[in-house]
């Protein structure tokens, strides 16, 4: 029997803060969890792929769960990414974030080489009946073999620690699948999105919540759109999510992801460090005018100041402002839009 | 100025009955059209993708408008699509349209080649600088090449007698950076989704209705779905877009389309005729178990009765089962999403 | 029996010539193919994607092959497109063909909608059974349904009628996958490669010859690759093979297909007037600097004299030179192959 | 300047044998090693894809090139693949594998995460410049960020240290376009591929030899197709090349990769254990008559015996035959091809 209780609201895939030798900055790790926390997040979920868990090594990825729980203190429940080399060392990851009293595990399936629903079943049967640890089911069609609506149910009906699904695929018609599919016969089984660009109506259809990254920038109208949602203020839940969108899609298609996202929780405040993967100089300076669109759009809803300067409200004279910025994003969305790749 | 109101509702994208010689069924055609006004549709969409128009000759495609203008008789507006072979074609078909007294016209964008944005940008603009009719962008990039945001924007701006865009993409985001790049100019710019598997979504999200091949099938369901979704009923709402999915899901992917649609019509009471593509004699089998499938599916809304021998409720002893069919039809779906092709 | 010669050689896919009203230009269309035919082309092909079949009437698409069989009068065989709106109509297509005396007929699968492997065949079975003209199947699969081995198998071992394949995949090993399942059975069925890319190698590993864009440009050069090829001159081979990729990716990746193969013909001194498909301002400057390029390309090889100004070696003080335009181009080409398009 | 000579022949990614605890089998590594040298590949490159890399920890990783490098003891050159979680990771693995007297590494782009050109760029751009072992760039688009052909012409003009790209797209018409870009300024830099499917017609267009999964099979095959195609014996070669396709589709297409490739290696005599990635029961199943279809190819090589019962020739009585497997294989790949995925 589930003891506990059905995985619901926001929780924030966390972004991790490195110091100037590239190492975790566990105070400026501390400070980040404390601040996400005091800004109504409803859990935390580190080791995501805004997380960048696949730049870590494997002992890292141990340490940053490890700092989050010990600094968390119970306030909120933590997802954890356990994903490992194989199944074997997944497991055993379960069995260490167990010991941490871990709320449950987020488990991304096997990427690299793509692999077959059946395959996909197996590896998850496998840890399902060896986990000491709830496991969330971690759906990333882009980046790692898909996990499909019978996949799901079958896991669902035969592995009782498997209790939820996290999907960042954004396909909404695919959300009610898996919802028709396994909610019958698991309804404390929990459904997140990971697609901040249509959490509200993802919540219409039957969501749970959400792991979005944009909730470790702006924790608040993240928050503020599940409370809107939720309580059935349509209208003004809506031009939040029109707001989110502008802001997701400037921060995930503006950089490399999660760059996007890097570049404006420092605008928040926090020393995040340069990543892990190398960027050419261009790519920086693209960042630094990204910063300043990101600043302004912050600064309209009062998270941050504007930059020096100002912000153009059309078409500025010398600077690339926020609407050609937004151009470029629209470009770059159109253009994946065109090739069919979003 | 626009003198006429927004295009707004269901817009019925109508098959074609065909007679045993592969010819327009006139008679049929026009039963077809008075029942689907009198079920509630809000205006009718021949030779779109479900019409099949590119199956038709350019003399066919204009009698199939000739034919239902003449028997709609202003009960409900129409909604013509006119691509032809080229940009010239195009606009005498929008001048043919205009003279036989039809609302609008929806032209997809070119297909066979891929297009640039630049050149889908030139292809309707010229339209839209000589047509004498309302033109409806028709966004479908799995089948033609795609009209990206910043294009739907320029011509929205550019071009008065362009008026609304009809997106079968079924993506959300899209929807939503589509209704901020145009409203704000354009208030009376009308957004139609053709993808009726998230219709209800899309609807909370911003768009004025739908051109939805399911509302040929089951034009009380979709009706009903969008009356209850304007009027903010959204638990009903939502159980009538889940069963909506399943049918449209059981319609689209146990066939080649349109030949579930048609199936379904047939049991509705329409004699539709075979279709122009041929097919083998293992498909005809396959629409034949189908057909049942769909009528069980159909009865239980009360739209037609039970199969003889009636609908299996779980696994039935020699007959596919329903449940059979949509475990298959989960099957195709899961694979279409492993493969990033949904 | 099959009383005629195996397909066999380098098939022009000719343009077709527009006057300045945008109709067919047939004293020009009728200059244009005398030049081929004495430039050594084995066949002519009017009425392939290079023909841009899909922007003619049907009217037109016959009066295209009527003209060319009226000027060739036998010199070369010819090849005719002959895929229309439906199967009905494309088998009248090829009794009309057949009248006119035309070797064979190319049909490319059904485009638009994405057929499955059983339409495919049944739709290109009643047309083997049906025809009184030898068939050869067109497979394209970035533009039509794909027609793979096992149906190209079957269908060539019940359809006497059928007697080639015209592949523009470019996918070698399924060109060999291709030869395995038919020439045992069929040893005078020809494999015939679109993809000028990949001539050599696709000749080397089994085919018979191709309908390459590129020899509507330079016939010289692609009849010099297929009689290098042919004749075991392996080494001169590959450089004309280089070359031929070079000006091929500059034709295809710098314009709107087949924009920039209409600018290169037009250098080796034919009218071909305007296409059909409206472009920007900003398109036809990029082909005026595309046309300057290939020039210079064409002028390297004697075909035609240097650009007013001459042609850059290195970097141009003003002009866009060839070489920014091989990065271009090379970037684009880049880019397709990062998002797996190519 | 380059002291050491250049990468050339076929380089065999060889699988890694597991123990009944899952853990590495290391003499049957050993005895694997030996055999490989003596069937005549020219060099061995563990920790590829196909030795499963992904799969193990990075102390395993380490460990299996130190296996190997002890079991050379010199006789024929090591490529080791040395990608790690992140570029200071990676740069460390280099390290290691240089004093371990490796000749080169292979390293596959940043996986995962999708990067952009400009990220691959930096990526391998401060490995090159960080390195002190030669550096083969490793482009395997299907399961890793690709790299273009503008960043292989950069990189090879920037670092010395990279000596060599090793691409598995199989993509013919790119391979020339590297080597246009790269060749004429760096003549030594080695071109290899790693699509078996093609690699008598990417040799013939100037690649300069492979990294083959089939030759951890049938060493002596693809040696063969690789010795018959530098002296010019082309239709031998056709013949060999298409028995390796065959061989080579029934490996890859029949089994979740690498499992085809595991079972055939089984029937040359090696107990290379159960892989790590769980399977089901259904596929234990399937690799038994995989593994049966295999032995029939095989011993028509006189590589194996037959397998007791004999094979079948045409349609067997009750077995699954190899005809019937062929077929099977046939219909996965020309699925795969008609959704463009091959």
């Amino acid at each position: 029997m589930q003891s506990e209780s059905k995985l619901r609201g926001i929780f924030t895939p966390n972004l991790v803060p490195y110091d100037s030798r590239g190492e975790i900055n566990e105070p400026e790790l501390r400070r980040y969890i404390d601040w996400l926390i005091e800004k109504g997040v409803h859990g935390l979920y580190p080791n995501g792929s805004t997380g960048e868990f696949t730049r870590f090594t494997p002992e890292e990825r141990k340490r940053i769960v490890a700092i989050i729980a010990d600094q968390t203190r119970g306030r909120v429940p933590i997802l954890a990414g356990a994903a490992e080399a194989n199944v074997r060392e997944t497991i055993k990851a379960c069995e260490y974030y167990h010991d941490l009293g871990i709320r449950a595990v987020a488990i991304v399936a096997p990427f690299y080489y793509k692999l077959s629903p059946a395959s996909v079943y197996a590896y998850f049967k496998e840890i399902g009946d060896n986990t000491p640890i709830d496991v969330t089911l971690y759906n990333i069609p882009m980046f790692a073999s898909p996990i499909d609506v019978p996949t799901i149910q079958r896991l669902s009906e035969e592995c009782e620690k498997i209790v939820a699904i996290k999907d960042s695929s954004g396909d909404l018609p695919n959300m009610i699948r898996m919802i028709q599919a396994v909610r019958p016969n698991r309804p404390e089984f929990s459904f997140l999105t990971g697609w901040d660009a249509a959490l509200m109506p993802l919540m219409l259809i039957g969501a749970d919540g959400g792991t979005n990254a944009s909730s470790g920038v702006v924790p608040e109208l993240t928050r503020k759109l599940y409370d809107l949602t939720t309580s059935g203020q349509l209208d003004e839940a809506r031009r939040v999510q029109y707001d989110l969108l502008t802001l997701f899609d400037t921060m995930i298609y503006s950089a490399e992801f999660p760059e996007g996202f890097r570049a404006a929780v420092e605008l928040r405040g926090f020393n995040m460090g340069q990543g892990r993967q190398p960027i050419t100089a261009e790519q920086k300076t693209d960042i630094v005018t990204l910063s300043r669109t990101l600043q302004c759009m912050l600064s309209e809803h009062g998270f941050t100041d504007e930059p020096i300067g100002g912000c153009a409200t059309g078409i500025s004279g010398e600077d690339l402002s926020t609407s050609d910025v937004s151009q470029i994003v629209q470009h770059v969305v159109a253009e994946l839009n065109r090739r069919n790749l979003l």
